[in-house]
């Protein structure tokens, strides 16, 4: 017991902020192969990524008898004399996972880890590098800003947080910008797309390349209840997609009232997109259809619309889903300029299933969509990211619609 | 074994983002005290804080051994039969404190908290109310914006991160600001006082009360390094206080021209302002009083100049410390138009010592300043959000001189 105190307290000195980390460091004398994450805190040498992008694991717990660390499985990490539990993971897909220790049974961050809003908590997660690939990173062009913006929604009757991406150069232009609605996917939160999604760099990138036109972005949190009813309290919600119920009108009637009041913004229907990952690619379905006299462009990024398969929700009917929109395709292609939908080759099926049967429900109804596969990715952020590389540069050009028949980006399918 | 697996499974549908918060939850049978705290990931219903702000912990971890909660210290939490591990602390002080729990000696954050950067990693955290205080909570006035901004450093040869806060209105008057930089404690980083230290809602709240002027403030990294020499990988450091090196040039060379030339700034002395919070402090006395020339308002929040109390430091030598701009106090005192200094009446003995000593060879050079003392708050936000909860309003007032000698804020002293 003694030890346990002793290790905490050294953490700490005198109850102040001055107690800085304690990160594991490999003694003198092991070769180190591979290098620290850039998802590290700053000085953690563990987790390290090797060159076959195995990942190897470290943390001392020298009291612990059970410690394994969860990426893509399980992996239980051995004891060595000095208290600390190593493993070596298989080789990983490239791109930003979340992971997490399990301590005698309980399942706990790394404390060498920054930590990522997504699985309902914060969550460790680790970036493993692409080869050859750097449009996510941050490099040494003109850089936007991402914004926090609290503003009041009168749909939920509180506060709500949006953060807001503008592109470089907005404070000095005089120009309206059109706007993309960016939505992150369940047990995830406004953060998603800035932290984990890398959506400032990814579009500093493409901007500074002329290849996507700048844009304001706006990431919401997504989750959105009424008011209960007077004298009973809200009670915290066990499920997470019920929550959702009153998202399309936060935005609808708060969100992008308060956007275009608040932001040089192109304001009809033709400059305003939505997209969303998973549950946001979902909530992007629901609200785009319902409302097409607000958005022209919409994005599925290993979301779909149609209940998305999840169990009891109501399958897709092109006569009379979302008011039956898609009932008249001619008409649907000529209102809207893009329907796009992307999905990793490694999807879970169950994601795979669903997000193919409203591809194919959008081909038989002869709804013209660009159809995108992110190869040797799963339900995870290399797949959005690269889904939003896909996705941006498409926006907003007269010329899309052509161009995605004929095979300019991604693997366009023309319904009839 | 199985159960552990079995459990960490059941947190992950197919390997997919789909997974949400398995939180702990009490028991219909048992009555619960208090309220969830609003710094608890949604849905958690601990910790509580109960009406005498003692706190209750509790997490799910049948297989450990020992399960404690550290906070003001450290305490042993008890298992029930269900493998939940209780405890109830005693009364804490209002604000928000880090908190972690130690799972057979392993640190951890606890998975029902947020986290927040602080000593050193990721960290969890708790906000304890204040009764009768809000001026640090989100209220419906109007926003300012956070903005994340990444910028190329040419002293340290790379990307650099900070976040700036621009008023309400910021974005449709054609008016110029004042600004203020602002830096966190060691073991923080630039998201310090946007998380843990409610910057936009303090300023939001001080400016719709016509308590303080509209200004910018600037939040960076503060840890700052020059490139190691060819060949050499730059070391992770081990210690936190020495990559402060380069720090003040890159406040005068990089920062505050890249803030110049991309905001609407008022750019002379007298409209540029620094403070900071224990590290941040010593930063901030150690740039300003070296630049004099670039700033006029100088603030320090449980920290100080003159080595603070270091062991090693130099001491202050006010004939000659920072070139000796303090020797002659009347000039400086018509040259500088505010130093405020302040701290928590609980900080650790080395902290009160290091401040009060820098205050009274203040006082004894005849150098005119600001002293505040919060009521019973340590070495924690608490104090740095009141700190400049009094510190914001006096700046880029004509008439602060006058003001603080008169007793206006603070604890005004006067020296000689």
């Amino acid at each position: 017991m003694r030890s346990i105190i002793g290790r905490a307290l050294l953490l700490s000195i005198g109850g102040s902020q001055l107690a800085f980390s304690q990160t594991v460091s490999a003694p003198q004398s092991e070769p180190l192969e591979g290098v620290p994450v850039s998802t590290n805190i700053p000085g953690a040498q563990f987790p390290r990524v090797n060159p076959d992008r195995s990942v190897t694991f470290r943390v001392h717990a020298p009291e612990a008898k059970f410690v394994g660390f969860r990426i893509d499985s399980i992996y239980a990490a051995e004891r060595n004399a000095a208290g600390d539990w190593t493993v070596r993971t298989k080789p990983q897909v490239p791109g930003f996972h979340y992971y997490w220790l399990i301590v005698d049974s309980v399942r706990v961050n790394d404390p060498s880890s920054e930590t990522f809003y997504g699985t309902g908590k914060q969550t460790s997660g680790i970036e493993i590098p692409e080869p050859g690939v750097d449009f996510y990173d941050v490099k040494n062009v003109p850089h936007g800003e991402v914004r926090e913006r609290w503003y009041y929604s009168s749909t939920t009757q509180t506060p709500r947080r949006a953060f807001i991406y503008t592109p470089p150069g907005y404070d000095r232009s005089r120009v309206r910008y059109p706007v993309l609605y960016l939505q992150h996917g369940g047990g995830e939160d406004e953060r998603g797309w800035v932290e984990q999604g890398h959506v400032a760099a990814i579009m500093d990138n493409l901007i500074a390349e002329k290849k996507a036109k700048p844009m304001l972005i706006v990431m919401e949190r997504g989750y959105a209840v009424r008011p209960a009813p007077a004298a009973t309290a809200p009670a915290a919600p066990a499920d997470r997609f019920a929550p959702m119920a009153a998202f399309p009108d936060v935005v609808v009637n708060d969100l992008i009232p308060m956007i275009d009041s608040t932001y040089r913004t192109l304001t009809d229907r033709e400059h305003r997109a939505m997209a969303g990952l998973s549950m946001g690619g979902m909530q992007t379905f629901q609200t785009t259809l319902n409302h097409l006299d607000r958005f022209a462009w919409i994005g599925g990024f290993s979301g779909a619309g149609g209940g998305f398969g999840i169990p009891g929700a109501v399958a897709l009917d092109v006569k009379t889903s979302y008011k039956g929109v898609l009932a008249d395709s001619a008409a649907f292609n000529r209102k809207v300029k893009l329907v796009w939908l992307g999905l990793g080759t490694a999807e879970p099926q169950r994601m795979h299933d669903g997000i193919m049967a409203f591809h194919k429900a959008l081909d038989a109804a002869g709804i013209r969509h660009v159809f995108y596969e992110s190869p040797g990715t799963a339900h995870e952020w290399q797949t959005w990211r690269r889904s939003l590389h896909e996705f941006a540069p498409l926006l907003f050009r007269a010329g899309t619609e052509k161009q995605t028949a004929s095979g300019g980006a991604g693997r366009p399918r023309s319904g009839t």
